[in-house]
């Protein structure tokens, strides 16, 4: 048995998470912050946990916090989780941050896509980026976790088994994403206002997404060599989900049955991946409230691309359920447990 | 004033149909057909039309139809246009084929992707392919049009200028679309049951949908050599609009600014087709209820690939309106008239 | 050919407004007023209008409007109304205010439901209640029309042939109403948000809601004698629609058949109303982006109620369309010109 | 422990009973029994159970079932029940039936509103109504329970505690209430194809829904006299949920303040009901997925009414998470178990 708390719990991924943690058999919540709810009951502002917790967000103290907790989530927008890490970890304490602060090992890399300064370079060395389907060994070693972007887990975790069989061309990888709305965080815009997102369909950060780095980062290590993607997503009018349609030059003939083999096998012991039965492809609908990330194959002989699609619920895999899964294997827990 | 019939006017490409025609200035509706409705009121199917038309769906009568029309419309399943063609065309009227019947010059493709035989090769060769943006003069003088598939307006529009200029290789083209579930038409199935496929997102066809063969016919001859693509469709959780976003790699260096020149200067005399602004993209809502194509460009400097992304309203510009713009044209009107 | 210009045209009313506007063949738009988008294109706000418009908003010149025009729309927020009508009036204009300040009669009760002086009570005597199918004659004559909120539409076309013949209790009125999230304005409020209002369903307002007044003072008048009604809104995850379902206590045993033929009477001459066949009752979709207003009925015997559903499009019928249509009937034209 | 076996688990009813069923801890999971997909893996069906049951679909296989299970859930069509609640009962087998087969205790009355015979009338007599919150006591002691409507669920809940207490007259109640299309199930019907019920609102068997009889039978129990109600339904765009709107006059001159304690009190034993904070009202995404129903009140004291208004999930509550709360009272467990 662990405690755990969520700094930062008011959003989607504070919701989730604590949707997660409640049922999961091993974990005791200790503190829930929120900067903005502070004082006000969790069933207030997730209205749909009223019944489930009887808590109430608390304004952070870092102290408190690290005394009550053997490990905390840090929910926070990107920037923010910089500087609470190291005061966490300082304290001895397991930090698994949902930010982006942790996840790119280049600080330069940081500075480009994010625009700040990053202040703690010696972590960022000995952060684990916390896809539990490549790192699971250094994970379960780790005490601070960078967990994964939604849309870097739904695209790395389709391309990792051709590039790591060197089946591929890295540098012909065009990834194009749809997700739900949920994606965009419970964030006041217009675009997000119903009467504009409702039937409709847009693309949006064309080229320019920020989950771009670290998808190359991974990719590129898998493949011992610089990989440069093109990656566009887009917002569908749906409340969670996101669909990856993957596209890729294979490298020499390859077959359906043979990649189909290669996936398969890289993720034999992967008890949250589910390779689908050849010719048959992801639905969103399949995965929504889940952990699993499933996956569809199509060899296009046509033009000798190889075409893959995966699904993800991006605030479970794409988010809480990663990092829970995280949890469980930096606490000595069965992958699973509280996930299944 | 020319008049004009519909053969199989019960479908919601029907419906659109019907809808523009009341508004055109020019036309008198003459006859729709329906096997399935025959002698039940337009507006029993087409509940939205009560109070804007007051007939009755016919069963077919072919003499009858051709008598009273200058131009028919065929709104039939692919396969049930072959030899009505034929038949209006022998008794000397214009006809608009809005299945595929029409669209592949190649009789062996129809073969391998309908799985029927084509009767009528020498009229395959007479049709023109009613994208007016590129066949504008043969249209005018052509008594035969093959309207072509939703997908394929989209993809063929969004890649033309680029492949005519020579900026373009052919054989990288990945077209990934998505599409509202109006595409489907009106047919039973429990893939379009409202509960399977809202809050979902689902591909379909991978690799193997109808359209290809067409996009790839079109743009082998604007490119002047083969090309093959690679085409994913998907299936979105709204009624109508299809949103296509294409990656293409350039031949040499192009900046953003060339390619927008290009496109602008293509299309300069189309009236409805938008090149958004630089670094604007389309959204499904802005042309969703007309016959507009938009197009938004992104040049992706790190791959040096260009990705177009187009919006069309699938049951208008992608079927019923480009339709009338064909008739239009074929009818020396406007182009734009009952369309803007 | 009249001239027209909108005062606050960049809402959803707005775009509705200037939609209609530029198919109707008698009328030339003037001016169109914005204070948060002077300046603006009309069509980088209202993106569907690219094409179509090619104006941009100005700040707000009351001069120069009255004197471009020869009748304007208000379509601002409650309160802002109520000197610019006047002001117009006396330049000679005519005037159709989309907003409440001219709905209700009685000042005190304008004062106890939003919260506001009126300091115009002398034009609230001579403003018309824009309700084309009771006030027709007063609306031709008139050159101050208040038009009507969207629920109050919905349910006083849904009671007032019953009351007007004195079939049913007045104080036995229950209207539960359902409306699409355009309703709500382009207002950016978290209830708002796609991810929060789809797949949702809500009540709001319940017992207290604004068009309550008007709808008891039309419906008091109507029937001669005071009415009162429990009145409840609710938000559906649809963009557009109101389907309002009322039900009243008759007065006497009275067959549906007796109830059907004076419904058909009452609107003979109507011609946006729809009486539908007995025991079909309206569904939104089937009147959305239209004029249209249809009703259905249902005599329930083991209750002796009456339950009457009506369908409006709330931006339509519940503001736009019904505003062309009392210009149609204030300028001496068709009344549904521009509108079928 | 006790072994439970689904008849019928093929319908949405049959996947959320196996959901909730696999993650509570003191059952298993015998028989899955489904004509239409024997044979097929769970997982096939109800795609998004994939990783989390290993089964197939079998052949009912009576004896086999009744040898393996100590309770069994018949999920099947209305007629379809009678027998085999007969046979398992014989067999010792304690049931719990989905369908409407024992809920009305007039045979008559199914006769009228199901339009079949009942060949067991005195194990009609034997039946409980499984709405624990009326009846735990019975259910507790049952080996038959006869699961409610999902609509009868809502409006029962909404109205037992103030006709137990004489506060509201029976005979003026008016149900206006709202469904997502799972409501429906897993029906072929173009009604339910997503393009025409998506942005759409539609009333159903206005006045004559099948859940009236059981809603009057109850309520005529708990308030000791004859009760006779309107009930309206209405398909929402949404997925999930119901929210029923309640309209009663009050007997009297009630506050809210007494109305509200009135219910406090009345379910203050109810683990799974809510009633909300004074002038709070229930919104479908609050209860989705759970088996909470939720409860907000409103007198309009202009009226002298009471607006009660009332959500629940329509698969959870409304179904199969009700017939675990009967299957944990039959069983001795914790009224709770699994179920949150």
């Amino acid at each position: 048995m662990i405690r755990v708390s969520i700094v930062g719990a008011s959003g989607y991924t504070g919701r989730e998470l604590i949707k997660i943690l409640l049922k999961h058999p091993l974990v005791k919540i200790a503190h829930l912050t929120s900067e903005t709810y502070k004082g006000k009951r969790i069933s207030e502002v997730h209205k749909r946990l009223t019944g489930f917790i009887d808590k109430r967000f608390e304004k952070l103290n870092t102290a408190e916090v690290a005394q009550d907790s053997d490990l905390v989530f840090l929910a926070l927008p990107h920037g923010k989780s910089q500087k609470l890490v190291a005061e966490f970890l300082k304290k001895g304490k397991k930090v698994i941050d949902l930010s982006a602060d942790y996840r790119l090992k280049d600080k330069s890399l940081y500075k480009i896509w994010y625009g700040l300064e990053h202040s703690y370079p010696r972590l960022l060395k000995r952060a684990v980026y916390g896809l539990p389907e490549i790192y699971k060994e250094e994970i379960k070693k780790s005490s601070l976790v960078a967990n994964p972007g939604c849309y870097a887990t739904g695209v790395i975790l389709g391309v990792a088994p051709l590039l790591a069989h060197g089946l591929g061309d890295g540098n012909s990888i065009i990834a194009d994403a749809k997700s739900g709305v949920s994606g965009a965080g419970r964030r006041l815009d217009i675009a997000y206002h119903f009467s504009e997102c409702h039937e409709n369909l847009t693309p949006y950060n064309v080229g320019k997404h920020r989950h771009i780095p670290e998808i190359e980062q991974e990719l590129s290590k898998i493949s011992k060599q610089k990989v440069t993607i093109s990656f566009t997503p887009h917002l569908v009018p749906m409340d969670r989900g996101i669909l990856a349609t993957i596209y890729l030059n294979l490298k020499g003939k390859i077959s359906l049955n043979k990649a189909w083999s290669v996936y398969r096998k890289y993720y034999r012991e992967a008890p949250f991946m589910r390779i689908l039965p050849k010719s048959t492809f992801p639905e969103v609908r399949d995965i929504v409230e889940t952990n699993f990330c499933e996956i569809g194959l199509m060899v296009d002989e046509r033009t000798n691309r190889i075409i893959i699609i995966t699904a993800i619920d991006n605030l479970v895999r794409g988010a809480s359920g990663q990092a829970i899964q995280n949890m469980n294997l930096m606490s000595g827990f069965r992958e699973t447990e509280g996930l299944l």
